[in-house]
């Protein structure tokens, strides 16, 4: 944990008191002492520190001195064919940890329909795995994550409401990332596309192509999809900071 | 599994039986007849297809057709101080996946001695993991592995000895991969060093400085350290198709 997250109604003057396992990670794990000082950060909003002012038991109480508005550099949305879920445990924790602000979970032919009644996907636990993420990160932004059950109507009515120029991951696409329009100073939003294990169907890639997506090959090599997410994620980032200079 | 490894030993006259996981994999699992064709490689030597000529019960005879020569291009030596177990694994695999040449284990303050004692560390499964990852990105160059036990006689004795430019990933350094003198054409031999989840000491970086490696900062966000393996590879192979153009 090097950042420790806040909800807003939390605090009070500046003050908060905390009862639950950030608690417990303070006192037991970090074995903070009254007046050391902790990384703060309130969700969706503001970095600063924190001082122990007060520890009782198993809870214990900060005041907090926000000043640092957090970085919203690239905006990236993750269209991810729903994976299995050990693996999407993964991903949603790695994705969130490299700055994805936004999750859409699809149907894909080659997903198989019984990793949507997975207890990953309750929404309290995929909130710790997310909050895990920002935790490591040191990110107040708290990714979105919605479940598409049906391929067709999120193709034909959720896509075009999303902002940003798409990219999609296909092992015969003829271009590689280097090749891609964006991202790059003027265009900051991406919608990033993953197939499943077994690939997207021809229909299913036509279709991203026909939405606008630039089709992309991430090389000969023929990735899981966690690394192919950490890859495609970690090299969009390098190209956007080559761009940039 | 995208490829069906053979070791050289194995092939009579182009022919060989399979008896072990890899029979079993292919009858029950990819439930392959006779006839089939199958993507074939052999240990450190050349790809190809193998067709099934004969099943019987749990083996099977496959006759081979070698023909296409490994691609080696960016070699890369990973040193990593050595990660817990469980991040160890998925380390050694994908790093594997994504064609890291050699892997050199090492010791630093912040790796905990117990790690070493751990059964992952055993050579059969050491194999088994890169193995895996071999199979999964069609690559029939099989990692070499080596421990080294104390950080000094590393740095001082076997460093020297490894050929390739030195890049070392650190928060504090000033510079960014974009900035780093390889690779490139020229320089396709790289030695890329990770530190362990709380970070290299003061000392051991200005010793890898000493040595020659380019101190490199991967970002604002803290990785964990798999996040930060495959994110550093990834980055390194764009700027090296980058540079190649």
């Amino acid at each position: 944990m090097n950042l420790l997250l806040i909800e807003p109604q939390e605090m009070k003057n500046n003050e908060v008191w905390l009862t639950d396992r950030r608690a417990r990670h303070l006192i037991h794990v970090l074995k903070v002492n009254t007046n050391d000082i902790v990384r703060v950060g309130v969700l969706h909003d503001r970095l600063g520190f924190g001082k122990v002012t007060a520890i009782e038991e198993e809870k214990l109480c900060l005041e907090v001195c926000l000043e640092q508005k957090p970085v919203i550099d690239l905006h990236i949305e993750l269209i991810l064919a729903l994976p299995r879920p050990i693996m999407l445990q993964r991903i949603l924790k790695q994705a969130t940890v490299l700055g994805v602000r936004h999750f859409h979970l699809i149907r894909t032919r080659r997903v198989e329909k019984s990793f949507f009644q997975s207890p990953v996907l309750r929404p309290d636990k995929i909130q710790t795995l997310l909050k895990e993420g920002m935790e490591q990160a040191m990110d107040t932004w708290l990714p979105g994550v919605t479940l598409h059950l049906q391929f067709k109507p999120f193709v034909e009515d959720v896509l075009p409401s999303l902002e940003g120029q798409g990219l999609i991951a296909h092992p015969t696409a003829r271009h590689t990332l280097l090749d891609a329009p964006a991202p790059n100073s003027s265009q900051k939003r991406l919608l990033l596309a993953i197939g499943p294990e077994g690939g997207w169907s021809d229909y299913e890639y036509q279709c991203f192509c026909e939405a606008g997506f630039f089709g992309l090959t991430m090389g000969k090599r023929i990735l899981h999809v966690d690394t192919a997410v950490v890859t495609a994620l970690a090299q969009v980032q390098l190209l956007y900071d080559l761009r940039k200079r």
